[in-house]
C-alpha cells in the first residue's frame, strides 16, 4: 500500500470516533477540515519510514504513532491561525477551520485533536504494551511544556526568546518525536534517531522562515509576512537570506549522516528527506539545498 | 493528611514539568493561575473518595486521576472563558487567565492542562500498567468527542442541542470519571460506580444553571444571566425554576443511593457529597435539596 494511503485510512480508522451517532456533527466536520485533504504530510511519512526502517513488527502501533504525530501537529495549525494568533483565513489552500467554523469550534478542534491524538495511541499500542508508555511519553514531551510545540508557542508571548530553544520547541520538537516513537513503535531504540528528527525539526523552520519571506501566499496556500508583521523571531531577521539558506543546507545534511549506518532503509530515507526538501522549499532556493 | 492537601500536593507535583529550565515562564505562571487556589476541587476530592472506598492500594495513581481530572475542567474552564466563547473577566473570584495572560496563552494554557492531564496518568500509574490503560481511556472519553467535554462544549455551536446529551457531555462526564476512574486506580469495579458519578454530574449541571439565574456574581466569582443572554440551553430554561430545583433533589437521592451497599466508605460519601450540594448550590435553595 502506498504510505500516504496509509496514513490516510490509519487517520480514517481513529476519525471514527468523531462520527458515531450522539456525536456533535458540526465538531466532527471541522475536525476533518483541520485533517484532510492535509499537506504534504511529512511528519507521519518520516514515523512510518522510521518505523520500516526498525521493521514495523507492529504495524497498528506504527500508524497510531503516525496519526497521533500528524493529529497533534494540525491541532497546533488550527489553534495557531486564530484570530488571537495569526488570524490567518487560508491554511493548505483551503479556508482556516475558525475562519469556516467559527471561533469556538476551532479552539475544540484543536483541543478535540490532542485528546484524539492520545486515545489512537492508546488503542493503536494495546498489544505492545511495553511499548506504550514510552510512546506517550515521547509525544507528551513533543507537544506539552516545556519543551514541546505549546511551549514553542507560548515563547512568542513571552518579553524575551531564545531562538534556538522558541524552533525547537515549536517544530523540531515534533520531528524528533516523529522518528523517535516511529522508532519505539516497532521495538528500535529511540536515542539513535534522535538527531535525524532534530535535524530535519530544524531545518523544517528555517525553510518556513524563508518561505514566509520569500514566497506568494498561493504557492503557500497560507498568508506570506506574517513573520515581520507579528515581529515573531526568524531565521531570515538573524542570519539574512543567504545565512538561513547555509545554515538549513548544513541541517539537511546532517540530518542524513545520522541515519544509522545499519538500517536497512537507509536510501529510502534519504530518498525521503531530500525530496521533502524540495518540496517544502521555495522552488528557486530548493536546487542549491538538495 | 487532609484531602485537599493531598489533592494541591499532588498538583504542585505534576506541575513541577512546567517550571524547568527552558520552559517559558508566563505559561507556567498562567497554568497555575488556572489551577490555584482553585474551585471546591470536588471532582478530585470525589474521585479520591471512590479511590479510599475501594482500598486506595496504588496512590500515586489515585493522585494522578485525581489531579488529571481537576486539570481536565479547569482548562475547560479557561477555554470556555474566552473572549469567543463566555467573555468571562472573572473565574473562581479573581481575573480569568486571558483577562490577566491575553488570549494566545489562554488558548495554550487550556491546550497545555489538556496534555499535562494524561501525561500525569502515565507518570502516576507506572506502578500499576494493567490499570494505566483503563485510566486513560476513561479520561479521554470524558474530555473528547462524542461524550466528553469538548463534545458539550461543541453542541453549543450547534443548531439543534438535545439538553440530556449537552450536560450528560458538558459536565456529566468528567464526574463519572471522577468516580469510575477513582475505582480503577484502586483496582474496584468502574461500572459500581458509574452511576453515582453521572448523577452528581447531572445535578452539578442543574445546580449550574440555577447559579445563573438565582445567585449574585460576586458569591459566584463570575459572571451570571449568560445562559439566558447566549441563549443556551439551560435546565431552568426547560423545567423553570421549581422544576429544576425538584429534579436536582431526585439526581442526589439516586447518586446516594446508587453508593455500594458493601461499601466500607458508604457514610464518608454520602456525607461528602450532602455537603458539597450545600457548597454548589445557591445559598437560599440549599436547605431544600440537602
Amino acid at each position: 500500500m502506498d504510505v500516504r494511503q496509509r496514513i490516510d485510512e490509519a487517520m480514517e480508522r481513529a476519525m471514527a470516533r468523531t462520527k458515531v451517532p450522539g456525536a456533535p456533527p458540526l465538531l466532527a466536520e471541522a475536525m476533518r477540515h483541520a485533517l484532510f485533504p492535509g499537506g504534504g504530510r511529512f511528519r507521519p511519512r518520516l514515523s512510518l519510514a522510521v518505523a520500516a526502517a526498525c521493521g514495523d513488527d507492529a504495524p497498528a502501533a506504527s500508524d497510531a504513532v503516525a496519526v497521533a504525530i500528524e493529529m497533534m501537529h494540525c491541532a497546533s495549525l488550527v489553534h495557531d491561525d486564530l484570530p488571537c494568533f495569526d488570524d490567518a483565513e487560508t491554511r493548505r489552500g483551503q479556508t482556516s477551520v475558525h475562519a469556516k467554523y467559527g471561533e469556538p469550534l476551532a479552539v475544540l478542534t484543536g483541543d478535540g485533536l490532542i485528546v484524539l491524538a492520545f486515545q489512537t495511541v492508546v488503542a493503536g499500542a494495546a498489544a505492545v504494551p511495553d511499548r506504550m508508555v514510552r510512546l506517550l511519553d515521547l509525544i507528551g514531551e513533543a507537544v506539552g511544556t516545556p519543551r514541546g510545540i505549546i511551549a514553542g508557542q507560548a515563547w512568542e508571548s513571552e518579553p524575551e526568546v531564545d531562538l534556538a530553544a522558541y524552533q525547537r520547541a515549536k517544530t523540531g520538537a515534533l520531528f524528533s518525536a516523529a522518528t523517535m516513537a516511529g522508532a519505539v513503535a516497532a521495538g528500535g531504540d529511540p536515542e539513535a534517531w534522535r538527531r535525524l528528527g532534530e535535524s530535519i525539526g530544524e531545518a523544517y523552520q528555517v525553510a518556513d522562515d524563508l518561505r514566509d519571506v520569500v514566497v506568494d501566499p498561493d504557492e503557500m496556500g497560507k498568508p506570506g509576512g506574517q513573520d515581520a508583521a507579528l515581529g515573531r523571531p526568524s531565521a531570515v531577521a538573524e542570519l539574512g537570506l543567504k545565512g538561513a539558506v547555509k545554515r538549513l543546507e548544513g541541517l539537511l545534511a546532517d540530518g542524513v549522516s545520522s541515519i544509522p549506518r545499519d538500517c536497512k532503509g537507509r536510501e529510502m530515507l534519504r530518498d525521503l528527506i531530500l525530496k521533502e526538501a524540495q518540496r517544502f522549499l521555495p522552488k528557486d532556493l530548493a536546487k542549491n539545498a538538495a
